[in-house]
């Protein structure tokens, strides 16, 4: 697949650098008849915007998207959504050697190595600025399952050293980190004003927990649902590992334990514990889905660091302007939307898993 | 995409189920004038035999390949080869309880949801033997990349809570768990004793890491190297979480630590530290790739256990039978393979990248 | 995509050479739940025989099918369904000048220069046998049309110059070449006489019609039903026009002639005319689709041919053997294996065009 | 695949409807290094605007070009190249019974049953402006082909019954029919006016001729350089048939007649005719590569015509407003564009066909 694509029959392209004309996405394959409105993903947009704490960027972008195609009287006409948003400051600046070096922590020196050249303004394609188009996509897969009834919860889990001790689901929207624990809140502020003293940055988790999702999607062996979830997520910058459900201490556990147990009563099937994070065989069991991912820390940070130019030339680089000491806030609904493209793009492809579904979509399901 | 092919210009469909005809895979898009051999890929396969420990099943499989097609005079052809391992053993024998029931842990409730039907048999599509076809295409991706310069190294990082304590490469192959340090492979062997006294069993943790990988590969911005080994990896049963690198470990890291500097000297680029496990922004940096997966505790074991009938009846479960209490060193192969099918891949895929390539592949590079 | 894989939710994966070990398809995206036996198969490989008439080649091939995986007390389980058929015949002999020659009007020169290599015995994977796993994965997506009511009537309108006059649909399977007209046919076998004492072959034209396809399939605007139709049917060997309804016809008509009037009696709408092949903006409009395919001549014909070998030596080349003067009797079946398979990958893809199908198919339809 | 997207390693996505806010189209995959502004595009543009004779549409549509993406200090970057047409006419207006009457020839009835919902204003997506989006990447993959010494030539072979009788390239841009032959050009204008003075509406034939193209493009056996040249020209609106050089004629003719000799002469191989149009076994022969594609009459006619409403009543439908009696004109760089986009593509898939030519790339070929 090209790299700028995601999905298969709810499929996006996006496109767009930092310092370019704008930013957006082509969804192709969202379902006629959805009622859909700018509104519905501007909210979505805003949710990556930096609030109004000191820890996350003070630019301001105000990010205002565009539908340029696909809704005709308020709703989806099943042709491809595109989606723009323009950049409204693409003023030329200096951007010093931060042209012709390659900064520690970015792609800098990899976009040379395979593209023999680089969009130095911003990071180009590789800054964080490209999840734009992700959020757009994301909140039209959002709207689509939410119809179905499956609902996100998506949060910081921890900022560096600052794991949540509880969750109180209220909370998340009540601080500038998206956590659900107002004490670890208060504590991961504390820890960031510590590291910008430092001229430093920190990294963190998000977890991200959908509910309502159908027992069965997912296509083994290779387009299981955790398998696309760990693509989606991961293709996003700075994460580096993707966990599900207990994810890395099942290494640990015994079987006796790590093994859910299921129970039906009233007719209703249940498990009796969710290890397995609402995944079982790499289809989802009608449980909670529990995705995890560990973001790194910042890369931009004004201590000097040692690094080259694109001539080979030592250098101590000092990266200058204000950057945010952590990301984590701000990719919260990135992970949202990478999650919600996967399950969309599954819950289509499942549709033909069984002859008699068929049979029935095309009214022509036998009489017994 | 159809969920039993992988890749895109190294494509893979794997078929086959435990206890049907036999178990393969079709390569569609191998370069011509590659020297392969039946050898070649049965010393893959060997490698997921069980060894002769008893911590491993003591069923003999003695899975012998045959190569049906895409090969000619010894040389592949460019057309698809397709490989098959018959099934030695498929008698016929009474399933029990578990051709109605859901085992924990396993797929058996996740199929009969999708497919309403499920081929009971050891598993079927589920079992640990659909790797097969993995392992013989990881085979074959393995040759070429060495042809390349690209080697492998993947061993046993952890078996339960018994975690290696040194890296001697030497090793890995002298213990029944491909454990680069003696010592802990002993102790693994106490520990796996101990949970089947318990009938239970463990999971572990793998490490694959790959040298010579050239700077570059991956494509941005949704089939970034990592994206696509997390993917990859993922797909394999048991496997509930990927890293890359420092993986999960980053979310405490600053950024000053995190960040790996680059250095020149006497022309030659490497960097101060491989916090980043050789993949920057999505692509190879040319430094040793790194990847890790953990692996759940193995579900069989034959405490009773809690469980339904596919009409809804409650169960005691016991499943008899001998069970491996571990199956992480049959899945060191597996791993690797996994690896191998997402870099060949994106070597292929990278050489459209750019237009001086392009031009030069082709014989039209300019003069100067 | 790798070119031996066709489709997207049925897809379809062949392998194999002329002579090889075998020839099969692997089939990912079958639905399970489906009824399927060897037998299913065999009748339609059978229809790609040699048949008494001594127009098509007298080779006895007896090509029996045997089904690998995906098949479950008798029905598909909704994994990849694996078919063989083994070649009988690989003996070894002498392929002459063949083998470093290259036949006019055969893939040898392109296949050499593509891949620098080739199996040059009896055509390697260009051989007419290579349709063998395109017609045993068009059985089954028969098998599963038929279901849903559709149903397919392919036959042979012309072969040389020899065009059907009348169309008897039972006639079909009464004559050596599959026309529908009993006079035609015995034309067509004396015109064959003519060219085979003329060391000489012809070629033809096959139509497939199919009826009982629902209205909406195929995806503006490059998933078009008709191109679609055009690249599967374009991709058999020897085919060099598609043609959907009039066809080369329409370029002389006018609007008035050609557009397709619309009718409604009794609540049922149906056309005026079918211009248009059953095919409207590339969807289906619920009446016949009609196909149609161009034949060349066998290429391989006794008459001495003026080529150049391998190593660029010009040669005037007689190919000995005994070779069908026509092949288009035994494409027929090919022909409609072929529009078989995009239609019920197309019919799989439509499942998800519109909310409302998406909210039923999950049981969440509104009440209104 | 969706249906908005073609390509494999250059991919295009396209959006857009007639009377939305524009329409444009993302490039996935363009190799860094082309230097590409918005003139290379407008100019191919351009070629699609109606002409200044009275036989295409009157409308001005000025259609300009702007490159959102992609494209950094006058090169290609590699990234995604977003490309957009504002529409600048989107009046609003009554469309009449147009809105809820489905026009004969039109796709109107097939969208509504596919999607339950249309955008009615001037066709939407269904519209011939839905080519922008194709024209614009088409320009860019010309461009690319170009600089490998691939060039294109397409002209209007027939307009109804009118067909060229000689080709002089020269005058292909002298006449408003981009017609090889002056004459015909002549006589197809008096042939329109008939038709205009009857509300009628003619079809034509359209040629693309391909010089240039390496030996051994195409990817046997599904994706075979005549299958997707077949697909690609099919998915342009009103295509019914697709050749590739004798095309429908080859049915008619001798082996003895149909296959291409080979010949070397001072080292170079050539073909002694080109009856296969370049094109032998899938793959590119090195010769001239023909599409001929057959178009049929403009379906908006003024003449009363039988139709239905999207309620089932019966209508005698007149379609007013100016209509362009025929649109081969404007399709001619439709077809170019899909036919390089076609080649382009084949192109880079065709680098990793070989392990020579994959070793020599990654810079380990051996020195023998």
């Amino acid at each position: 697949m090209s790299g700028s694509t995601f999905g298969e029959r709810f499929r996006v392209s996006t496109w767009g650098e930092s310092h370019g004309k704008g930013l957006g996405v082509v969804i192709d394959g969202c379902p006629a008849g959805l009622a859909l409105c700018e509104e519905d993903i501007q909210k979505f947009l805003d949710r990556r915007k930096p609030g109004q704490s000191r820890y996350t960027t003070a630019r301001k972008e105000g990010d205002l998207v565009e539908i340029l195609s696909g809704v005709f009287e308020g709703k989806t006409t099943g042709t491809p959504i595109s989606l723009m948003v323009r950049n409204t400051d693409q003023r030329s600046r200096d951007y010093g050697n931060i042209a012709y070096s390659y900064r520690p922590g970015h792609a800098d020196y990899t976009f040379d190595q395979k593209y023999g050249f680089r969009d130095y303004r911003g990071g180009g394609r590789s800054s964080g600025r490209e999840t734009v188009g992700r959020v757009a996509a994301g909140a039209v897969a959002v709207k689509i399952l939410g119809e179905l009834g499956i609902s996100f919860c998506t949060y910081t889990k921890a900022i560096g050293p600052v794991e949540i001790q509880e969750f109180v689901k209220d909370e998340i929207l009540c601080n500038a980190f998206y956590m659900p624990d107002a004490q670890a809140a208060k504590k991961a502020g504390e820890y960031l004003e510590e590291c910008m003293k430092k001229q430093d940055s920190a990294g963190g988790v998000i977890e991200c927990r959908v509910t309502g999702v159908p027992a069965g999607l997912g296509e083994p062996v290779f387009e299981k649902l955790d398998a696309v979830l760990a693509h989606a997520v991961m293709s996003v910058g700075a994460i580096k590992a993707v966990e599900i459900g207990d994810g890395v201490a099942v290494s640990r556990l015994n079987g006796s334990v790590d093994n859910d147990g299921f129970v039906c009563k009233d007719g209703v099937v249940s498990k009796t514990s969710n290890h397995a994070g609402g995944i079982m065989g790499g289809m989802s069991d009608g449980s909670e889905i529990l995705v995890r991912a560990s973001v790194k820390p910042t890369p931009s940070i004004s201590q000097p660091q040692q690094t080259i130019t694109n001539t080979g030339e030592n250098l101590s680089l000092e990266i200058h302007g204000r950057h945010d000491p952590v990301i984590v806030p701000r990719a919260v609904v990135v992970i949202e939307s990478m999650c919600a493209l996967a399950i969309v793009d599954a819950l289509f492809v499942n549709m033909s898993a069984r002859m008699d579904g068929i049979l029935k979509f095309y009214g022509k399901a036998s009489e017994n």
